[in-house]
């Protein structure tokens, strides 16, 4: 079988014949950049970037070794470089029209002809795709994308003889690897097979190939149920939300956007960047707006937290999204603090862009959105509920997704919160040091699953210490959360209410947060109305994963002298408890510190509640996890309500030692009323009363009257889900 | 005798008749600043930001509480406000021209004449200073320096009876508390004493009390032996060294600038800025010398880390000394940093300047620098030894000095190590969360004594889990440690050996630092040679704390399942044991990664060596301590020799997801010879060999010589303290 395919796909080869370059820029394109190289700054720093790295190996004997190493070793790290390498030399030479430029790039493809007919799968292989260059197949499908972009900017450089070696025997074994050893994952919807698409496709292009282009775009059996156009439909939901969350949207992006542009310049035809209502437009903003101020991606599902809107992923999604859409303001604060551009036509537009910038805008116009999950808009979705601006900006994200494939955690109705610029209230994200040798080759580390995905490293309820879905994958990743109702466009009120049935077999959670800025003044708090509903007892632990210091409680704990740990499995097991009481009156707060402001979590929860402070770092026998700490609510019951106000306050500054308002402004929260049907909440605090109403079943019914006492001795008439007032008026 | 007192203060009153205002700045100063203010920049935001505080406070009744309240609280923050507000009001009086401001000023010097004669101690005085506005002493000098130099900038403005009321009751009260209830305490040589000697003599000057000012510059008695002048000679050695280390220094320098230039003012004769070859000039270079790349102040002694050059005393005392001293564009990337001026004529030149800067450099011009310690230069020193700059700047702190007063540690031969910007081995600094009320109202909390104080928080041998001197201050008091031999002004080496024979009664403790860097490279490494020398048997315990998460070691470790402490007292107490191991092969190598780089411990030890990984947090029952780590080597032995390389190696970038260089390239440390007269070590890297051999007594005899077998088969000539060679290359 294997022998049938590989004579079709020599067969096929050079069955069609292309003008090159083509897949990244053509030679218009390529003349309009060098003509802007001149006048605008950024071009021309990008430019010479990538000449000086360039450069220093023109005439040098690269060394392309025999794989070996896991990431972050000498051969792992060498491909790497080499791929770079060769798509920058190609760049070089369209862009200075030097021959130096494309025999080196000529020189390696020919080296990679007699090294890759030779290949087994890697010896580091862990992966259940196993690489032949990389330890995992995924990067080898990164050396496809840049080694056929670099053959396709130099194509036309090659002799005839040449040609065909870098076809049979340089791209040839990968691409039949991909799609007949791995024709599996090739056709999975996955970002792994965005990348696998998008390398066999453009190496398709380069080698003039274009039944490696059919396959790319309709998967193996060209029917369209698999391949790059398959991945378009069942990675994003309508509004432009990736399956997988924010810090793999990034990821995703680069593949999309490189053979996206690819094809827009093959099969113009396809209209590739009008496809689904211009899908790709709405991935890029979506991963945009799932930032943090200082342009980190929110930090739920498998997310590493350092990584920014500054890495290589998205400067290219930026420009390809400039060159097919044209001018967008939005993406100028973004722009100019990555600082540089690709050297493609839409790069060379925006760095024109910003030499004309007159606005001092640093950040990208972040808004209150909500995005529902699913291919098609139907698998819940995330809400991002912001208030203030620029660097006062508040945002709680509230998700009711689907799992998210194998970077999911099991989460449902988790809440994050961020304020000034920093993590308030953290997902731990995963447990990685990418990259890193030492840290198991720089692999996702075992504790990414038994720890960060475990329900109990989430800012949401945990029942009986057991995951959601019982920590099973393939359970989750058939349920999803369901909103109730919500509105987020409210100028003093923001509301998102979601549930969920499916998570525990006998147990429905209902969570409900009002973002709600007090009329009259700048200040911001979240309440956090969290209910389950059980016909029998349970042990509800909710936990908030706060980042800070602990400054005070109004409850006395009990300092453990020996630490132990909070359970045994789950990732309770990682979790030292520090501090814990026994039952504690019902209304508690807690005060912490975190960089230059404090955060105070007030509670009403039921008598039956416990307070453990944790930390991670238990059974941490490598020193793979920081070591973060939680403030941790647990009540025993069948119906509880978890009451919480988020609150930041005041400020305190350490250069001229001024701490201001450094107490919270709640004074007391009240249960009116309780029940399977309505929850009524007041909240004193020291600017005024603020009353909840919510409605917590038939939440279908949009609509409905209730009468209730307002508090004041008179009847409140309102319709809707919920009624939120601060001193008798309406908020909304 | 109070009494009387009392009535030779008064009688002493308008003694002398000054032409104000004199205290702060001259009518002529004042012209030339307001002439400044249209064509500087930052002179005119610095004004403008002062009336934007001043101005809503014009024609309020403002509150002037009776004092209740610690640190943070309302009474005391109201305090701290006020005098700031009538000081800015008298500056902007004087500025602007307008009797309004006067005004304020004068109305509330009134309302404190109410006040001020009804105080007894605070209530929340826990010192044995009490204060009486404020819960110490020492903020009460602070008020009546601010006080008086805003009563000197309004007095033109006030009538002869209003003057008597303020000189009686509102300044007499407070001034005289000092002087005789508090009289021990006002002549000590002691920050604190520094600030209300400049509290009364500002207030002499504005009360034209010249009995007051004779009193702060030469103590009660004006015999000399206390007082300002006597504080200027006791409190900096020759070379500027504050005794109680940068993060002091920056506070004392306030009111030694502040007085000096009221002084200067009003005694031109005195020179007072010229005094002790301009001590004053030095004291604020070295302060400066002692900060990191981000403007924070070393961390050694009871210091808050987020303290930066930024903060108002260090604004005061450049511009003060710009006024003083002339042009220095030393101080010019500090200015540009701190983005405000002084109103006075100093602060006017320096925005000018500013106004005219051409050069980009961000930096202050960091040097290796060697400070001696006591008045007479003869207790020991502080030693910084630097390589690289900018960005890429590598620091060791050697700290062989006294104790340091009441805020001194228990830290004999501590070293500190700063790379790239961060605080990479670190001295813990002090406990406490100033000004923050809930933190016992802001002040040192008990663990700085219990844990931040004691040896084991320190980069230095603790003996037999005791502290040095038994942690007793004023045995530490007594002593110091001592210089052997050093140059720190070589290129490629730099070097500085100390001992101390005091800190333990039993044992004598010598170190070695040598900051090598590689010839032909820029790779810098820290040689780190410390012995003891006992003829008793001793557990010898060696931290590194050591700011990063690990990734790596070339030993086994058992990672504990439940935590216990490393001992019970001395600071031990705090110390969670995470990991251990029983005996270690002498050579043990650990790799952590701090920010975006690697740093590998790498030790050469003795047969009995364990290894401990330590955190913080035990025992800490109201969250005052960080979660901090420490790798610590423990040797049982009668002479014990460490020899450490601490290493900076590599990158991480997360990104662009690209380590460089993670793991070390020590390859072996070799004892060639280890004796009480000389240590001879080799290390081998992958950059070549580095040799090292040492004196270890008869440091008195500077030059000596030696023949030893140099390693590759040849006589080695060399004289002096030490030979360090790199692959056979003596270095230096």
């Amino acid at each position: 079988m294997k022998k049938i395919m590989l004579i079709f796909f020599l067969i096929a080869d050079c069955a069609y014949g292309q003008q090159h370059p083509i897949s990244f820029a053509t030679k218009t394109e390529f003349a309009e950049v060098s003509r802007q190289l001149k006048s605008n700054e950024l071009l021309s720093t990008s430019f010479e970037n990538i000449k000086n790295e360039v450069d220093p190996y023109l005439n040098v004997d690269v060394d392309v070794p025999y794989p070996k190493d896991p990431a972050g070793g000498y051969t792992h790290d060498q491909h790497k470089f080499l791929y770079n390498l060769m798509f920058n030399a190609g760049l070089m030479y369209q862009l200075t029209g030097e021959v130096k430029y494309a025999d080196l790039v000529k020189n390696i493809l020919l080296k990679y002809a007699k090294l890759n007919p030779l290949l087994k799968n890697h010896p580091q292989a862990t992966s259940a795709s196993p690489g032949r260059l990389f330890w995992q197949a995924l990067n080898d499908a990164n050396w496809l994308v840049y080694a056929g972009l670099a053959y396709d900017l130099v194509n036309e450089h090659i002799n005839i003889e040449d040609k065909k070696i870098i076809a049979e025997k340089t791209f040839a074994p990968i691409v039949n690897y991909f799609v007949v050893d791995q024709k599996q994952w090739f056709n999975l919807i996955h970002n792994h097979a965005v990348w696998a698409t998008a390398g066999v496709g453009i190496v398709g292009i380069a080698c003039d190939n274009d039944n490696y282009l059919q396959m790319a775009l309709y998967g193996t059996e060209k029917d369209g149920k698999s391949g790059y156009i398959a991945n378009l439909n069942g990675l994003f939901s309508p509004d432009g939300y990736y399956n997988e969350g924010p810090y793999y949207t990034r990821y995703a992006l680069l593949p999309f956007y490189l053979f996206a542009n690819a094809i827009n310049h093959v099969k113009p035809e396809l209209k590739i960047f009008e496809y689904r209502n211009r899908i790709l437009k709405k991935a890029l903003d979506v991963a945009l707006q799932l930032t943090n101020t200082n342009g980190e991606f929110f930090s739920f599902n498998d997310a590493l937290k350092d990584k920014t809107y500054q890495s290589n992923e998205v400067v290219n999604a930026i420009d390809f999204a400039w060159q097919a859409y044209g001018f967008d303001s939005s993406y100028l604060p973004v722009c100019k603090a990555q600082n540089r551009v690709v050297l493609c036509k839409g790069g060379a537009d925006i760095s024109a862009a910003l030499n004309n910038l007159k606005s001092k805008n640093l950040y990208y116009p972040y808004t209150s959105a909500e995005f529902t999950d699913g291919a098609d808009g139907m698998k819940g979705g995330v809400s991002v509920l912001r208030s203030g601006n620029s660097d006062n900006l508040s945002t709680l994200i509230y998700k009711y997704s689907s799992h998210g494939l194998s970077h999911g955690h099991y989460d449902k109705l988790n809440i994050q919160f961020y304020d000034k610029g920093y993590e308030i209230l953290q997902d731990y994200g995963a447990v990685r040091y990418i990259n890193i040798e030492q840290k198991w080759g720089g692999r996702y580390l075992p504790e990414t699953n038994s720890y960060a995905q475990q329900t109990i490293a989430h800012n949401t309820i945990t029942v009986d210490e057991k995951s959601h879905y019982n920590g099973i994958e393939k359970i989750s990743e058939q349920n999803h959360a369901t909103k109730m109702y919500g509105d987020i466009n409210g100028k003093n009120l923001k509301v998102m209410a979601a549930m969920d049935d499916h998570a525990y077999s006998n147990v429905k959670l209902l969570r409900t947060v009002y973002m709600i800025t007090i009329p009259g003044t700048e200040k911001t708090i979240v309440v956090d109305i969290f209910k389950t509903q059980s016909d029998s007892i349970h042990q509800y632990d909710l936990p908030f994963n706060f980042l800070g210091t602990v400054m005070s409680t109004n409850f006395k704990y009990h300092y453990n002298s020996n630490l132990s740990t909070l359970g045994n499995s789950n990732g309770y097991q990682y979790l030292w408890v520090e501090a814990s009481t026994e039952k504690v009156s019902p209304f508690t707060q807690f005060t912490f510190l975190n960089h230059k402001s404090f955060y105070t979590i007030s509670s009403l929860s039921s008598d039956s509640t416990q307070v453990f402070f944790t930390r991670t770092g238990a059974n941490d026998s490598n020193f793979n996890l920081r070591r973060d700490p939680s403030y941790i609510l647990r009540a025993t019951n069948k119906n509880q309500t978890f009451i919480n106000v988020i609150e930041p306050h005041g400020s305190f500054n350490p250069v001229s030692e001024i701490a201001v308002n450094s107490k919270s402004s709640i004074i007391a929260i009240e249960r009116i009323q309780d029940d399977n049907e309505l929850t009524e909440v007041r909240i004193k605090c020291k600017e005024g009363v603020i009353q909840i109403i919510q409605k917590n079943n038939d939440v279908k019914s949009e609509y409905i009257k209730v009468i209730s006492d307002s508090g004041i001795g008179k009847q409140l008439r309102w319709s809707g889900s919920y009624y939120v007032s601060f001193n008798d008026q309406k908020l909304q």
